[in-house]
């Protein structure tokens, strides 16, 4: 629950007196609608149903399929009537080939709606196979530039109902789908506001089997998403745009997202210990569940920003990495692994832009408060719960040592969709720092 | 600003462990995108172009017209090549048979979608046009039973682009319209998914030249929303329905809306009284109006209960009221007064069903904190705003007097659909004293 005392930290409402013509005023929320709770799989077909959907293409990630989770939700989908097409090839952190194949399978399958059942890999493959199958063309002329063409889809998509099974990417609630270019050592996505699922429903329940590392580095994630978004630079300092079109996906910090990403952080410094530590604190886990969803929707507004553009080269450069709390052999980093590691470092350097938004930030994570010029409480705060959920002590921990720096910093450097939300933008030189101190958070 | 410390005062998400299989166990939440901002009305038409619409059925409020708030935003939607088939024909507080000549009106038009500039009347006239000549049948099929047929609408209606001129209803958010039926007496509703905007824009900069008291009964509406949907009966206590079909849009209060319903309270406290003593005061009528979308998406969630189940009945049985700050000759009483004169007695009956968030709310008002058994908190928070802000004493200013409150009683005893979510269910009895207390609040 947030407190009731009051704070006047809020982004401003800029009006023609307060602002020049030149700067934003103008900010958009959008969310997916959710459906919540315990049990609430269960409606799936219904869901379906109500969506229009009689032949479902369902994407559903292998190892949640093994878990057991999948098959309840499959059989009230076909029990109220819809057909299914079952998809099983999820890559974790999946690349352009992976979401090829679901295109094609997508295409072949002839379905007039989607379904996704696992992480954000799974309801990321369903949103392009969504995507591709309905407008055509190839995925990388939806990527976004300069990787990709950026051509924007024309209509809105077939119908897509995204059940997530882990507390993290929150990609049930954005427009976004992230994918790995393995030719061009790249991470880069897709976005446009017609990619945001029709219907997420949420179920504390199906978390119920999730291994504890998997659940750390999802909620991890989380807790950046959250952290990255409220510190993200006001949208009032952008420029405004020529055109409604060229609004920016990530807009940065406005008063309807820094209530999602606030609760978000809150619920994440409550909850994400006992979810890590207990499969079966479903509370716990669903409390990190709602705390996803709602990060989803205050970074699919206001942005990420420095971890996020730091995680891409960390988890594209080398697959020498392997969690030993994982489930199968394949070696990757965890997305959310990939983006805490750099977090300590990037909040210490964004401190000044912004100290008492990172002090509060602090507070929603640990319920303290800490004096104005404590540039250590987001760090510190960030450090204990990693320490406590079992997080990769830093960048080295993930394969890569000082020599490697150039080239992720080269990589950083090319997410400036994300970097342009960062309350400070970094130089080579900053980022050369915020790399050198994550290589060892402990 | 929320602030950072934490509180344990967070509806459970239950479990199967934690719950019996009897009681409900999930919530849904939907918003309607949202484009907010100073200047946000000038991308009307973009807007329109967005949403496929070629030929819009827009229904201006005449006063707001008058104002000459509507000229720039009709001029912005005829220049992005929308044809425009203007209405003005909008009653305050609308009674069904201003709804079926809006029915007619846009039937005879031949539209594909709709836009409301004004405040809930104009949006809810819009909502009930688009519906029914959508989809076709009269009025009355689709009124929530028993006073209608409460006939779900069969699929999703046309584009409507609504605009509110001032921070009251939050219809741009919700699934409701609600309607006066002068031969029943009685005010009701029409709510569906369906219902709800497709976008709503919502331009501080349209509140500039609405008068203070509009400005105070909106706002006191707002304050409502916010407070009846924060103290609503948590969701979970509720049976669970046989079918999502029977899931009531009324659930109770849950952490979602929570969130939204404790901001647009902090907002009401700190930005109400300011937003009504200056019409230029663009910055405290711009929280305001976030204070009433937000609040709109709340208890669209969780719901309202008692004071507005008196409202009905207050603003129907008579119309001899009427307002000395408001502009027109019309006799009513607006309906921000209209709930707001009962809603200090009502909290102080509804006290012992939920202290801790009573207190809570009272703190989200004044930022003060309070005793645990402090009853009078809430109620006095409340006194202090209506009385800061001119709102009408009680019920007896409004016209009417102890010989009226059977009669009252009866009206408020008819709106079950609200009075379900109640923190306490109130006996006839129970309302005689809320009526009672409510006739001279000072």
């Amino acid at each position: 629950m947030f407190a009731a005392s009051q704070k006047t930290l809020e982004v401003p409402i800029v009006t023609s007196e307060t602002t020049s013509t030149a700067t934003e005023t103008v900010f958009t929320v959008e969310a997916t609608p959710v459906k919540f709770g315990a049990g609430a799989a269960a409606d799936a077909g219904w869901e379906l149903r109500r969506l229009g959907v009689t032949r479902a293409f369902v994407v559903v990630d292998p190892e949640v399929r093994a878990r057991g989770v999948a098959a309840p939700i499959l059989e009230c989908m076909r029990a109220a009537g819809v057909e299914l097409i079952e998809y099983h090839d999820v890559d974790t952190e999946p690349s352009i080939h992976a979401f090829e194949r679901a295109v094609q399978a997508a295409r072949d399958a002839g379905v007039d709606g989607f379904v996704a059942i696992g992480g954000g890999s799974a309801i990321d493959t369903a949103k392009v196979a969504n995507l591709v199958s309905t407008h055509g063309g190839e995925i990388m002329d939806y990527v976004n530039p300069p990787v990709g063409k950026g051509v924007k889809p024309p209509g809105a998509l077939r119908p897509l109902l995204a059940i997530p099974t882990t507390p993290g990417s929150g990609s049930e609630a954005t427009t976004v789908a992230i994918l790995d270019i393995p030719e061009l050592k790249i991470k880069t996505g897709i976005s446009h506001r017609y990619m945001r699922p029709s219907q997420a429903i949420v179920d504390p329940e199906l978390t119920r089997t999730a291994p504890g590392a998997v659940i750390a580095a999802a909620g991890l994630d989380v807790v950046c998403h959250a952290a990255e978004s409220f510190l993200s630079r006001p949208y009032t300092s952008r420029p405004r745009p020529a055109s409604p079109d060229e609004r920016p996906p990530y807009q940065g910090s406005n008063p309807v997202a820094d209530l999602w990403s606030g609760q978000a952080l809150r619920y994440g410094g409550q909850y994400l210990r006992r979810a890590v530590a207990s499969e079966d604190d479903v509370e716990a886990r669903g409390f990190m569940m709602l705390s996803a969803t709602m990060a989803g929707v205050g970074f699919g507004s206001a942005g990420v920003h420095i971890p996020h553009s730091c995680a891409y080269p960390i988890a594209g450069l080398k697959h020498s990495y392997r969690h030993p709390g994982y489930p199968g052999e394949k070696m990757f980093v965890p997305h959310g692994f990939s983006v805490i590691v750099t977090a300590p470092a990037s909040f210490r350097f964004t401190f000044d832009a912004a100290p008492e938004r990172h002090l509060m930030a602090a507070s929603f994570l640990t319920g303290e408060t800490y004096v104005p010029d404590d540039r250590e409480a987001l760090p510190n705060a960030l450090l204990s719960l990693m320490k406590d959920v079992g997080a990769p002590s830093g960048v080295a921990e993930l394969g890569y040592d000082e020599s490697d720096i150039p080239a992720l910093i080269e990589g950083a450097l090319k997410q400036q969709r994300l970097l342009a939300v960062a309350p400070k933008t970094p130089t080579e030189a900053d980022l050369d720092r915020i790399l050198r101190d994550s290589m060892y958070n402990w």
